[in-house]
């Protein structure tokens, strides 16, 4: 799930159990801040034109709202592609849940690659996000209720990047050229599956920190949080017991006088609002983002971060100068997460702010990506709790006044036995994943066949495959891209030879 | 298309072109008239409970319509099956548009061979067909209008065979038990696509007579009314020119005074009513059928019909007795379609009686299903015309107030370049074509690789293979059914294989 669902679900659960709604897709940096590395390089290479597609509503019903259109934004860079007479390749982003211009800002490696594939770049945006609004545009509109979010669904979002591929292929008489897609998170399950639902219109997909498999009974509701755990627990074991004791001493402080007032100063919190419940989200939050972005470079999700960011989060928890003042000690990992710049002087658990509009993923987590990430055994860092499917079912009856459908996703899109149903199944797809992500878990992390492939990378974290290189990157990133222009150079190959057979 | 979709089109089109609306989808024997080898054998086989399944109406979209729900039907058979505990196989057939024990009873095949798979069957029926009617059951309200009609789609058919196959297994504790699916014509293009698109529901498809690819450019608009030509023309030089010959006569004649009553008395239709149009559809009707279930022995359609009853219209039309007269010789000809038995005295042009309930199609046809078969070029047995999309855009806006959607099979389903696409993807598909089948043009007529196979008779009609076997079975078709038989069996081994190895 995403930020607008963790503030959503904070406000509502934080007298219940903050832990459990600590899950959502980040991406890595915002639309006015760039990293140090894309200071030079990305104001080079990250040029795009914005165009419009007049989409279809509704593809699968054919009653009068079939014949409903909404403008459908995606961005095209054709600097490095060689043309539709050399059927030279296009590249497409499935856009995830939010504004397109953030994912491609994002996502570096399609720019660095596009020379050397003499690649079409496309990202696409997700219908009901960024300026994709069905209902002319008008967002209140569009997110009124239950009937007008109707159609933002996943099925609804593969079928648009199909017709708009197809078209934009015969716009630009390149009926023959190869289609790759691309995506990381949510955007990359969509590439998996588009793959999987549409190899007539891909031949290949990179699906990037992808968990395909956290639906159902498939993946552990633990897995998510275990994996955090283990991502302080790596660096330090007093890391992880300093984080671990902190959820009882915050409550147990709460409950004496003045409590609060301690820990709104002990933890510099503005002095319009705290409470226990939204200061334990606002702490989880920053452990939930800081280990799924523990990049090996530094990097800017929400927030700036440095490089190895849980490094330096335990690093300001083991340090002696805090002595035994727990609250000094966790304050310091937070400031990390949240004030790496150091201009902040206080901070606003209330803020709500959504700066690239992932509020539809409420919506879509009340419907059809029910993904159980909440639970919480004995050895987690956060405090035991179980994932509970009715809680959520009660949030979306009251947001929204409809029920989840926990078993659509795989019904529609598998996932059960993937490895057996895909041996002999599909191809052409790259699932990575960095083992540091709390999203791994939900991943695919083996080889299924000789063209399904895992590309694991022990110390990676979030889909940070796309991102821009640096001069800084790690050798074991350096190769996870290597690996995978190669994969996808082999694609191209095979499909090239294929038209040439199909000729001869 | 479909019985309903001539009849409607017939009158809408009379005045214009009647040739260019013989397009349908047959199936084999109705409920009331079994073939004489299903005398014996079908009262023995053919049994199945009645069962039904709460289905959701709109499997894609979150509105309020998505909680709607319908009782879907199916039949089961499982006198068969040798249970859950051994993980013993669920055939399914995926209905098509119409009555499902109609299909059922003209499916033969899968009774025949389920005592040797030891296997579950099971034929659920298609929405909006038969006693699986949305609206509470209400067919005039669920075929009353646009909005009402908008549901009945392919896609939502097949979300609703893999909810339901799920669904089913669960309930049975079956659900490693490997599920295979059967359809003929439309139903065999379900099967085929089912396979692509759920491979996590079902391992394999026998898609017999599935012309996925009679869409958009991939067929020649004039394929299906030229092997209805190369029926005739096979049998013999003279019928076929006698055929070819009779429509402008026939024009010719009702341009005379009593030029209709002529007519009307030498084809014996009954004193209600006579055009040239609809005599002429009639006629056309009888041909276009009778070349679709030209089979190796006697079997009833929507009448009853010999064996090779092409062999049959020729042996009427170049019977010497009936000399020069012309009509007479065609007279005899249809008499064999629309009266084997001998007991019509006259016939009724206006008969749009519909036992299995196919006017859906007309819908589907105005929607998803357009199916470019109504060109004749110069050697076609029908009088010279063109396929001509604006005209079924005309039909569909005045019958329904929509727009086709042409492309949309093609976007969703694929079928362009099918051997470049499929040959590295997916796997386990058997297509049967038959080629006295005018709709085997637009059939999968090559092997894709070495599990997706093609399987072609020459001398077979729609769907020959899934019928009851019959003594009189010629060789080439016990061996089409063999091989089908075989190749399952191979399915199965792989499956239990890969259970094993997932297992140890």
């Amino acid at each position: 799930m995403k930020i607008r669902l963790i503030l959503l679900l904070l406000v509502c659960f934080s007298s219940i159990s903050f832990a459990k709604i600590t899950t959502r897709f980040p991406s890595s940096f915002d639309d006015n801040h760039l990293p140090s590395d894309l200071a030079s390089k990305g104001k080079e290479l990250l040029s795009y034109e914005t165009h419009y597609y007049t989409q279809i509503l509704d593809h699968f019903n054919y009653n009068p709202q079939s014949y409903q259109t909404f403008q459908q934004r995606y961005l095209l860079n054709d600097k490095y592609w060689s043309g539709s007479k050399k059927n030279a390749p296009i590249f497409v982003y499935t856009g995830n849940e939010g504004n397109i211009e953030w994912f491609t800002q994002n996502t570096g490696f399609m720019f660095e690659i596009a020379p050397h594939f003499n690649a079409l770049l496309v990202f696409i945006e997700h219908r009901f996000y960024g300026k994709s609004i069905p209902y002319g545009g008008n967002k209140e509109t569009a997110y009124s209720n239950k009937s007008t979010l109707g159609y933002l669904s996943s099925t609804q979002a593969l079928a648009d990047y199909a017709t708009l591929i197809i078209d934009l292929k015969n716009n630009l008489t390149a009926t023959d050229s190869p289609v790759v897609v691309f995506g990381g998170s949510y955007g990359g399950m969509l590439a998996a599956w588009f793959r999987l639902k549409y190899p007539h219109v891909t031949i290949g997909a990179l699906a990037s920190s992808a968990p395909i498999l956290n639906f159902g009974n498939i993946t552990s509701p633990y897995s998510f949080n275990n994996i955090i755990t283990q991502d302080f627990k790596g660096e330090s074991e007093n890391c992880y017991k300093v984080i671990k004791g902190i959820w009882k001493q915050i409550e147990d402080t709460a409950k004496t006088t003045g409590g609060l007032e301690k820990l709104r100063k002990s933890f510099r919190i503005c002095k319009n609002y705290i409470s226990q419940g939204s200061l334990q989200n606002w702490l989880s939050t920053a452990f939930v983002y800081t280990a799924m972005t523990d990049y090996p470079t530094p990097s800017i999700f929400l927030n700036p971060l440095p490089a190895y960011p849980v490094k330096e989060m335990c690093k300001a928890i083991d340090d002696p100068k805090t002595g035994n003042d727990m609250f000094e000690k966790v304050y310091g990992a937070a400031n990390i997460y949240y004030n790496y710049t150091g201009n902040a002087t206080c901070f606003n658990l209330n803020d709500h702010s959504d700066p690239h509009g992932l509020g539809g993923w409420t919506w879509q987590a009340c419907t059809e990506m029910v993904m159980p990430t909440d639970g919480n055994n004995n050895e987690s860092i956060f405090p035991v709790s179980e994932w509970d499917y009715n809680e959520r079912a009660r949030f979306c009856q009251s947001n929204f006044g409809i029920k989840p459908r926990p078993d659509w996703v795989t019904t529609e899109f598998g996932g059960n036995n993937i490895e057996r149903v895909l041996k002999k199944f599909g191809s052409n797809i790259i699932f990575f994943n960095g083992l540091k992500d709390p999203w791994s878990g939900g991943g695919v992390l083996k080889d299924i066949s000789k063209s399904i492939v895992a590309i694991i990378a022990k110390e990676g974290a979030h889909h940070v495959d796309l991102r821009w290189s640096s001069k800084e990157d790690p050798e074991w990133l350096r190769q996870v891209r290597g690996r995978e222009v190669n994969i996808i150079s082999n694609w191209l190959s095979q499909y090239y030879q294929s038209l040439i057979d199909h000729i001869y």
